[in-house]
């Protein structure tokens, strides 16, 4: 029998357009090049399951989801994506990038939402035994970059979630700062003003700092 | 304006084959018969996005749902049926007759399946606002007539709930039986043996005794 030394967990999070996705691709690339085998993945979706959910949520059949009902469906993705991929991933030695996690939950349905963050907690002690990443990584961007970044991207940007409002992006936002700071240790805030390079190197910097790689 | 009296909610309750669609459906005929308006439904299910979620339920993508993607599930479909369908068929006045209800959840997810009845009446808490039928009746026949009824069905019953094994289901019938016992105001529990037409009178006269029809 060969021990496999458990791989780290990294979630980035942060409001639409602050760069998540493409500096969840950087820091996987950039582990990759140290001979880190990294599995990158994304939330509400990472699973067959997930996807099928994902897809319910951004195209609601009906009226459109209540708050409660959606915050039992991003619950229900997330624990098939923590059983079926993320745990299993960590078994085997792999580090797991997750664009997103159980803080987008607390921050949009839970902070800025009507349910409020205990009850999103509960949700996750109960659908994924209340897992949390070994660093969730926070990218903040002024408005006005997040504005202008989403109107720069390819077609339209208004599905279920991204298609609120200014005022509920702000609330987010608030609410994201405020688990950083009940979290010091679990949490890096990262300014994602300026290049994705000069971007990805405050994130591998504190990749560095946090996680001890090399 | 005008004040209307609220409705009455009745949920049926019991395991695969004990006659509960067939039930709901002569009791919504003989309260239609006395001028009550009824709403006859079903979980999983009873709204286009509840019929959506239990399409996932019965034909789950990728490995199949483990224990807790599916109670949560099972939870926002709920979610979505009291809010958009039970609440405000009896916010009109309409009685409500539903074909499973929580007490599913909580006897084959919880009281049946790993997840323990304190989870699962949590989940309805956060999605529904805990909400309990007027009357929940739960129909009990003995286990060879539901294997009788069972293999007489039209088609395979090999769904992914329906197909589990008899000891499954005998968790069940225990769950609910104690469910009856722990609240004896809100619960009826109906032979359901013997023809349709005599389990139904069987079912008249409790709802006339609890719920004073007439």
């Amino acid at each position: 029998m060969v021990l496999v030394k458990r791989g780290k967990f990294i979630a980035f999070e942060g409001g639409e357009g602050a760069g998540k996705s493409t500096q969840a691709r950087l820091l996987a690339d950039a582990l990759n090049a140290r001979g880190i085998s990294v599995d990158c993945t994304r939330e509400p979706g990472g699973t067959p399951g997930a996807e099928a959910i994902r897809d319910l949520l951004l195209q609601p059949p009906g009226e459109g989801w209540g708050a409660e009902a959606e915050a039992l469906l991003f619950a229900a993705a997330r624990a098939d994506h923590v059983a079926r991929r993320i745990e299993p991933a960590l078994a085997e030695g792999k580090w797991v990038i997750s664009d997103r996690f159980v803080d987008s939950s607390r921050a949009y349905q839970g902070g800025a939402g009507s349910l409020g963050d205990e009850a999103i907690v509960e949700l996750h002690k109960i659908g994924s035994g209340g897992m949390r990443p070994d660093l969730t990584i926070l990218i903040e961007v002024g408005e006005d970059a997040v504005a202008q970044r989403l109107s720069a991207r390819d077609g339209n940007n208004t599905d279920a979630i991204g298609g609120r409002d200014l005022e509920y992006h702000r609330a987010v936002w608030t609410a994201f700062r405020k688990f950083a700071d009940d979290d010091r240790d679990g949490f890096v805030i990262i300014d994602g003003n300026g290049t994705p390079e000069e971007v990805h190197q405050r994130v591998l910097d504190a990749v560095e700092a946090r996680l001890g790689l090399l």
